[in-house]
Protein backbone atom coordinates (compact mmCIF):
# COMPACT_ATOMS: atom_id res chain seq x y z
CA UNK A 1 0.00 0.00 0.00
CA UNK A 2 1.14 3.36 -0.99
CA UNK A 3 0.16 6.51 0.80
CA UNK A 4 0.80 9.83 -0.71
CA UNK A 5 0.44 13.76 0.96
CA UNK A 6 0.83 16.40 -1.99
CA UNK A 7 1.58 19.04 0.05
CA UNK A 8 2.57 23.17 -1.38
CA UNK A 9 6.13 22.47 -1.56
CA UNK A 10 7.01 18.47 -0.93
CA UNK A 11 4.82 15.83 -1.91
CA UNK A 12 5.32 12.65 1.01
CA UNK A 13 5.05 9.10 0.58
CA UNK A 14 4.56 6.62 2.79
CA UNK A 15 5.00 2.75 1.15
CA UNK A 16 4.69 -0.06 3.34
CA UNK A 17 5.52 2.26 6.71
CA UNK A 18 8.74 4.01 5.33
CA UNK A 19 8.52 7.75 4.11
CA UNK A 20 10.31 9.45 1.38
CA UNK A 21 9.94 13.05 -0.04
CA UNK A 22 9.52 14.06 -3.63
CA UNK A 23 9.05 17.09 -5.44
CA UNK A 24 7.42 15.77 -8.43
CA UNK A 25 4.44 13.45 -8.19
CA UNK A 26 5.57 9.43 -9.68
CA UNK A 27 4.11 6.30 -10.69
CA UNK A 28 3.51 3.71 -8.27
CA UNK A 29 2.18 0.33 -8.23
CA UNK A 30 -0.85 -1.91 -5.86
CA UNK A 31 -3.06 0.43 -4.06
CA UNK A 32 -2.49 4.02 -3.63
CA UNK A 33 -4.09 6.22 -1.79
CA UNK A 34 -3.47 10.21 -1.53
CA UNK A 35 -4.69 13.53 0.00
CA UNK A 36 -3.39 16.91 -1.99
CA UNK A 37 -3.61 20.80 -1.10
CA UNK A 38 -1.77 21.68 -4.48
CA UNK A 39 -4.30 20.96 -7.01
CA UNK A 40 -1.33 21.54 -9.92
CA UNK A 41 0.69 18.54 -8.79
CA UNK A 42 -2.26 16.71 -7.98
CA UNK A 43 -3.63 16.59 -11.62
CA UNK A 44 0.00 15.41 -13.17
CA UNK A 45 -0.56 12.68 -10.10
CA UNK A 46 -3.42 11.45 -11.08
CA UNK A 47 -2.35 11.49 -14.94
CA UNK A 48 0.42 9.06 -13.39
CA UNK A 49 -1.75 7.05 -11.30
CA UNK A 50 -5.55 6.93 -12.39
CA UNK A 51 -6.24 4.68 -10.03
CA UNK A 52 -4.86 6.22 -6.82
CA UNK A 53 -8.04 6.99 -4.58
CA UNK A 54 -8.62 10.67 -3.11
CA UNK A 55 -8.93 10.20 1.10
CA UNK A 56 -10.89 14.01 0.86
CA UNK A 57 -14.00 12.01 -0.68
CA UNK A 58 -14.14 9.28 2.25
CA UNK A 59 -12.72 11.04 5.58
CA UNK A 60 -15.56 11.29 8.51
CA UNK A 61 -13.98 14.39 10.37
CA UNK A 62 -16.55 16.38 13.22
CA UNK A 63 -15.64 19.92 12.91
CA UNK A 64 -17.12 23.86 12.97
CA UNK A 65 -14.14 24.80 10.94
CA UNK A 66 -14.99 26.00 7.58
CA UNK A 67 -12.03 25.39 5.09
CA UNK A 68 -9.72 22.91 7.46
CA UNK A 69 -7.39 21.80 5.11
CA UNK A 70 -6.83 18.03 4.50
CA UNK A 71 -3.22 17.64 5.53
CA UNK A 72 -4.63 19.14 8.87
CA UNK A 73 -7.59 16.74 9.00
CA UNK A 74 -5.64 13.88 8.88
CA UNK A 75 -3.00 15.04 10.92
CA UNK A 76 -5.84 15.68 13.77
CA UNK A 77 -7.93 12.10 12.77
CA UNK A 78 -4.68 10.22 14.32
CA UNK A 79 -5.78 11.40 17.80
CA UNK A 80 -8.64 11.42 19.96
CA UNK A 81 -7.40 13.91 22.45
CA UNK A 82 -4.86 16.83 22.24
CA UNK A 83 -3.49 19.19 20.55
CA UNK A 84 -2.07 18.57 16.92
CA UNK A 85 0.60 20.61 15.74
CA UNK A 86 2.18 21.01 12.09
CA UNK A 87 4.98 22.98 12.14
CA UNK A 88 6.03 23.83 8.64
CA UNK A 89 6.16 26.75 6.92
CA UNK A 90 3.43 28.01 8.93
CA UNK A 91 2.19 26.60 12.34
CA UNK A 92 -1.07 25.09 12.59
CA UNK A 93 -2.57 24.36 16.45
CA UNK A 94 -5.48 22.29 15.99
CA UNK A 95 -7.37 21.24 19.08
CA UNK A 96 -8.71 17.46 19.81
CA UNK A 97 -11.69 16.53 22.11
CA UNK A 98 -13.07 13.31 21.92
CA UNK A 99 -12.65 13.03 18.36
CA UNK A 100 -14.11 16.35 17.82
CA UNK A 101 -12.23 19.34 16.17
CA UNK A 102 -12.95 22.53 18.53
CA UNK A 103 -10.73 24.79 16.12
CA UNK A 104 -7.72 25.82 15.16
CA UNK A 105 -4.81 28.72 15.09
CA UNK A 106 -2.50 29.23 12.30
CA UNK A 107 1.22 31.35 13.27
CA UNK A 108 3.90 32.17 10.74
CA UNK A 109 6.44 29.28 11.19
CA UNK A 110 9.70 29.85 12.59
CA UNK A 111 11.28 30.54 9.10
CA UNK A 112 8.74 33.28 8.38
CA UNK A 113 9.28 34.79 11.84
CA UNK A 114 13.22 35.02 10.64
CA UNK A 115 11.77 36.59 6.98
CA UNK A 116 9.56 38.84 9.03
CA UNK A 117 12.09 40.07 11.49
CA UNK A 118 14.90 40.63 8.82
CA UNK A 119 12.16 42.94 6.59
CA UNK A 120 11.76 45.00 9.60
CA UNK A 121 15.21 45.74 10.64
CA UNK A 122 18.58 44.06 9.58
CA UNK A 123 19.29 44.27 12.82
CA UNK A 124 16.67 41.92 14.00
CA UNK A 125 18.59 38.68 13.41
CA UNK A 126 18.67 35.15 15.59
CA UNK A 127 18.85 31.24 15.23
CA UNK A 128 16.12 29.81 16.64
CA UNK A 129 16.95 27.81 20.00
CA UNK A 130 15.36 26.30 23.04
CA UNK A 131 14.51 28.72 25.72
CA UNK A 132 16.02 28.78 28.83
CA UNK A 133 15.44 31.92 30.26
CA UNK A 134 12.60 34.03 31.38
CA UNK A 135 13.62 37.46 30.59
CA UNK A 136 15.41 38.18 27.50
CA UNK A 137 18.34 40.11 27.85
CA UNK A 138 19.50 40.88 24.33
CA UNK A 139 18.49 41.07 21.06
CA UNK A 140 19.08 37.83 19.83
CA UNK A 141 17.07 36.49 23.22
CA UNK A 142 14.57 38.87 22.47
CA UNK A 143 13.51 37.63 19.30
CA UNK A 144 13.68 33.72 20.04
CA UNK A 145 11.26 34.59 22.89
CA UNK A 146 9.01 36.87 20.23
CA UNK A 147 8.76 33.87 17.82
CA UNK A 148 9.53 30.18 19.44
CA UNK A 149 8.09 31.61 22.99
CA UNK A 150 5.46 32.94 21.52
CA UNK A 151 4.61 29.63 19.54
CA UNK A 152 5.16 28.04 22.84
CA UNK A 153 2.74 30.51 24.21
CA UNK A 154 -0.32 29.56 22.29
CA UNK A 155 0.48 25.66 21.97
CA UNK A 156 0.33 25.89 26.25
CA UNK A 157 -2.54 28.40 26.24
CA UNK A 158 -4.58 25.66 24.11
CA UNK A 159 -3.09 22.57 25.58
CA UNK A 160 -3.91 22.77 29.18
CA UNK A 161 -2.23 19.69 30.51
CA UNK A 162 -3.57 17.81 27.42
CA UNK A 163 -1.08 16.10 25.60
CA UNK A 164 0.71 17.80 22.46
CA UNK A 165 1.48 15.88 19.70
CA UNK A 166 3.91 17.84 16.78
CA UNK A 167 4.43 16.84 13.14
CA UNK A 168 6.51 18.92 10.28
CA UNK A 169 10.11 20.01 9.31
CA UNK A 170 10.50 21.91 12.50
CA UNK A 171 8.05 19.41 14.51
CA UNK A 172 11.15 17.62 16.40
CA UNK A 173 12.94 20.72 17.45
CA UNK A 174 9.53 22.36 18.52
CA UNK A 175 8.63 19.21 20.53
CA UNK A 176 12.29 19.86 22.57
CA UNK A 177 10.67 23.37 23.60
CA UNK A 178 6.94 22.10 24.68
CA UNK A 179 6.64 20.33 27.46
CA UNK A 180 4.23 17.43 27.43
CA UNK A 181 4.65 17.09 23.61
CA UNK A 182 5.78 13.74 21.28
CA UNK A 183 7.21 14.67 17.68
CA UNK A 184 5.60 12.19 15.55
CA UNK A 185 6.83 12.39 11.88
CA UNK A 186 3.91 10.30 10.35
CA UNK A 187 1.00 12.08 11.61
CA UNK A 188 -0.56 12.48 8.39
CA UNK A 189 -0.52 9.00 7.58
CA UNK A 190 -1.62 7.44 11.04
CA UNK A 191 -4.79 9.77 10.16
CA UNK A 192 -4.84 8.05 6.60
CA UNK A 193 -4.46 4.54 7.59
CA UNK A 194 -7.13 5.24 10.50
CA UNK A 195 -9.77 6.50 7.32
CA UNK A 196 -8.75 3.70 5.14
CA UNK A 197 -9.76 1.48 7.51
CA UNK A 198 -13.10 2.98 8.14
CA UNK A 199 -13.32 2.42 5.14
CA UNK A 200 -12.81 -1.03 4.76
CA UNK A 201 -15.22 -1.31 7.66
CA UNK A 202 -18.20 -0.24 6.05
CA UNK B 1 10.87 73.13 24.68
CA UNK B 2 10.98 70.74 21.56
CA UNK B 3 11.24 66.57 22.00
CA UNK B 4 12.36 65.25 19.00
CA UNK B 5 12.24 61.09 18.98
CA UNK B 6 13.83 59.70 15.29
CA UNK B 7 12.88 56.66 14.41
CA UNK B 8 13.43 54.57 11.49
CA UNK B 9 10.89 55.60 9.48
CA UNK B 10 9.27 58.68 10.91
CA UNK B 11 10.41 61.49 13.38
CA UNK B 12 8.13 62.34 16.35
CA UNK B 13 8.15 65.60 17.37
CA UNK B 14 6.80 67.34 20.89
CA UNK B 15 6.09 71.30 20.95
CA UNK B 16 4.73 72.36 24.50
CA UNK B 17 2.47 69.21 24.74
CA UNK B 18 1.42 68.48 21.28
CA UNK B 19 2.66 66.36 19.00
CA UNK B 20 3.24 65.93 15.57
CA UNK B 21 4.79 63.59 12.64
CA UNK B 22 7.18 64.32 10.25
CA UNK B 23 9.49 62.49 7.56
CA UNK B 24 12.89 64.67 7.65
CA UNK B 25 14.55 66.71 10.28
CA UNK B 26 13.49 70.33 10.33
CA UNK B 27 15.07 73.24 12.44
CA UNK B 28 13.46 74.25 15.61
CA UNK B 29 13.92 77.23 17.94
CA UNK B 30 14.15 77.37 21.72
CA UNK B 31 15.23 74.27 24.45
CA UNK B 32 16.15 70.93 21.47
CA UNK B 33 16.22 67.51 23.08
CA UNK B 34 16.35 64.60 20.92
CA UNK B 35 16.99 60.81 21.40
CA UNK B 36 17.44 58.44 17.62
CA UNK B 37 17.65 54.84 16.26
CA UNK B 38 18.49 56.14 12.76
CA UNK B 39 21.90 57.36 12.46
CA UNK B 40 21.46 59.10 8.91
CA UNK B 41 18.63 61.39 9.79
CA UNK B 42 20.34 62.03 12.85
CA UNK B 43 22.97 63.90 11.38
CA UNK B 44 20.81 66.19 9.01
CA UNK B 45 18.62 67.25 11.93
CA UNK B 46 22.45 67.81 14.27
CA UNK B 47 23.27 70.28 11.46
CA UNK B 48 19.93 71.70 11.44
CA UNK B 49 20.00 72.03 15.47
CA UNK B 50 23.46 72.40 16.54
CA UNK B 51 22.78 72.77 20.26
CA UNK B 52 19.66 70.07 20.45
CA UNK B 53 20.65 67.74 23.13
CA UNK B 54 21.14 64.00 22.93
CA UNK B 55 19.60 62.93 25.41
CA UNK B 56 20.86 59.02 25.50
CA UNK B 57 23.96 60.22 26.81
CA UNK B 58 22.25 61.52 30.04
CA UNK B 59 19.87 58.93 30.59
CA UNK B 60 19.53 56.98 33.69
CA UNK B 61 18.14 53.25 32.85
CA UNK B 62 18.96 49.90 35.13
CA UNK B 63 19.02 47.14 33.11
CA UNK B 64 21.18 44.47 32.61
CA UNK B 65 19.70 44.03 28.53
CA UNK B 66 22.59 44.72 25.99
CA UNK B 67 21.49 46.62 22.67
CA UNK B 68 18.29 48.03 24.08
CA UNK B 69 17.12 51.04 22.22
CA UNK B 70 16.66 54.64 23.23
CA UNK B 71 13.20 54.73 22.26
CA UNK B 72 12.48 51.70 24.67
CA UNK B 73 14.13 52.72 27.38
CA UNK B 74 12.53 56.22 27.42
CA UNK B 75 9.24 54.50 26.91
CA UNK B 76 10.17 52.16 29.82
CA UNK B 77 11.40 55.33 32.02
CA UNK B 78 8.06 56.40 31.99
CA UNK B 79 7.00 54.41 34.49
CA UNK B 80 7.94 52.74 37.65
CA UNK B 81 6.14 49.60 37.47
CA UNK B 82 4.43 47.30 34.61
CA UNK B 83 4.87 45.84 30.94
CA UNK B 84 5.46 48.88 28.30
CA UNK B 85 4.52 47.61 24.70
CA UNK B 86 5.25 49.58 21.84
CA UNK B 87 3.04 48.34 18.67
CA UNK B 88 4.92 49.69 15.96
CA UNK B 89 6.73 47.88 12.43
CA UNK B 90 7.96 45.56 15.66
CA UNK B 91 6.08 45.06 18.89
CA UNK B 92 8.25 45.27 21.95
CA UNK B 93 7.32 44.11 25.24
CA UNK B 94 9.41 45.80 28.45
CA UNK B 95 8.97 44.32 32.16
CA UNK B 96 9.56 47.28 34.69
CA UNK B 97 9.68 46.30 38.49
CA UNK B 98 10.37 49.66 41.07
CA UNK B 99 11.99 51.69 38.38
CA UNK B 100 14.47 48.51 37.03
CA UNK B 101 14.38 47.22 33.38
CA UNK B 102 13.39 42.95 33.97
CA UNK B 103 14.05 42.31 30.33
CA UNK B 104 12.39 42.85 26.97
CA UNK B 105 10.80 40.56 23.77
CA UNK B 106 10.34 41.54 20.59
CA UNK B 107 7.77 39.96 17.86
CA UNK B 108 6.87 41.07 14.78
CA UNK B 109 3.90 44.01 14.35
CA UNK B 110 0.85 43.12 13.12
CA UNK B 111 1.91 44.38 9.92
CA UNK B 112 4.44 41.75 9.86
CA UNK B 113 2.71 39.29 10.45
CA UNK B 114 -0.04 39.86 7.48
CA UNK B 115 2.94 40.14 5.15
CA UNK B 116 4.26 36.48 6.77
CA UNK B 117 0.85 35.10 6.45
CA UNK B 118 0.92 36.29 2.41
CA UNK B 119 4.15 34.98 2.23
CA UNK B 120 3.67 31.59 2.95
CA UNK B 121 0.09 31.58 0.91
CA UNK B 122 -1.87 33.75 -0.57
CA UNK B 123 -5.35 32.02 0.65
CA UNK B 124 -3.52 33.10 4.37
CA UNK B 125 -5.66 36.72 4.43
CA UNK B 126 -6.93 38.67 7.55
CA UNK B 127 -8.09 41.79 8.99
CA UNK B 128 -6.69 41.87 12.62
CA UNK B 129 -9.66 42.43 14.49
CA UNK B 130 -10.48 42.45 18.51
CA UNK B 131 -10.77 38.54 19.66
CA UNK B 132 -14.38 37.08 20.95
CA UNK B 133 -14.28 33.44 20.37
CA UNK B 134 -11.30 30.93 21.96
CA UNK B 135 -12.02 28.18 19.11
CA UNK B 136 -10.85 29.98 15.47
CA UNK B 137 -13.26 28.27 13.43
CA UNK B 138 -11.59 29.71 10.03
CA UNK B 139 -9.10 30.94 8.38
CA UNK B 140 -9.63 34.26 9.03
CA UNK B 141 -9.84 33.49 12.31
CA UNK B 142 -7.30 31.31 12.70
CA UNK B 143 -4.60 34.01 11.45
CA UNK B 144 -6.18 36.77 13.74
CA UNK B 145 -5.52 34.46 16.77
CA UNK B 146 -2.09 33.43 15.23
CA UNK B 147 -1.18 37.38 15.36
CA UNK B 148 -2.86 39.17 17.28
CA UNK B 149 -3.74 36.70 19.62
CA UNK B 150 -0.05 35.57 19.79
CA UNK B 151 0.56 39.28 21.07
CA UNK B 152 -2.11 38.94 23.46
CA UNK B 153 -0.48 35.82 24.89
CA UNK B 154 3.14 36.89 25.15
CA UNK B 155 1.96 40.17 26.68
CA UNK B 156 -0.55 38.78 29.37
CA UNK B 157 2.20 36.12 30.15
CA UNK B 158 4.75 38.51 31.36
CA UNK B 159 1.73 41.58 32.80
CA UNK B 160 0.65 38.70 35.40
CA UNK B 161 -2.13 41.30 36.68
CA UNK B 162 0.93 44.17 36.55
CA UNK B 163 -0.43 47.27 34.37
CA UNK B 164 0.13 47.36 30.57
CA UNK B 165 0.84 50.51 28.76
CA UNK B 166 0.97 50.97 25.19
CA UNK B 167 2.03 53.22 22.51
CA UNK B 168 2.94 53.41 18.94
CA UNK B 169 1.17 53.12 15.41
CA UNK B 170 -1.13 50.12 16.90
CA UNK B 171 -0.83 50.66 20.38
CA UNK B 172 -4.44 51.89 20.23
CA UNK B 173 -6.27 48.86 18.43
CA UNK B 174 -4.11 46.78 20.75
CA UNK B 175 -5.36 48.41 24.06
CA UNK B 176 -8.52 47.39 23.29
CA UNK B 177 -8.03 43.94 22.61
CA UNK B 178 -5.38 43.34 26.48
CA UNK B 179 -7.28 43.56 29.52
CA UNK B 180 -5.71 46.31 32.56
CA UNK B 181 -4.06 48.07 29.56
CA UNK B 182 -4.13 51.72 28.88
CA UNK B 183 -2.83 53.42 25.36
CA UNK B 184 -0.17 56.11 25.93
CA UNK B 185 0.84 57.86 22.87
CA UNK B 186 3.42 59.95 24.64
CA UNK B 187 4.77 57.06 26.43
CA UNK B 188 8.53 58.04 24.91
CA UNK B 189 8.27 61.42 25.22
CA UNK B 190 7.12 61.14 28.85
CA UNK B 191 10.42 59.40 28.84
CA UNK B 192 12.29 61.90 27.93
CA UNK B 193 10.83 64.83 30.07
CA UNK B 194 11.93 62.82 32.90
CA UNK B 195 15.16 62.81 31.86
CA UNK B 196 15.56 66.15 31.82
CA UNK B 197 14.00 66.55 35.12
CA UNK B 198 16.20 64.74 36.72
CA UNK B 199 19.35 66.38 34.46
CA UNK B 200 18.05 70.13 36.18
CA UNK B 201 18.17 67.95 39.58
CA UNK B 202 21.94 67.69 39.19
Amino acid sequence: MVLVDIGNTNIHIWIDGKTINKKSPEKYNGRVYYISVNKEKEKIFKKLNPDAVNLEKYVLFDTAYKGLGIDRIMACKSISDGVVVDAGSAVTIDIMQENRHLGGIIMPGIYAFKQAFGTISEVLQFNPDIINTFYPNNTSEALNMGSVGAIKCMIEKYSQNRKVYITGGDGEFLSRVIENSEYIEDLVFLGMLKTIKELEKK
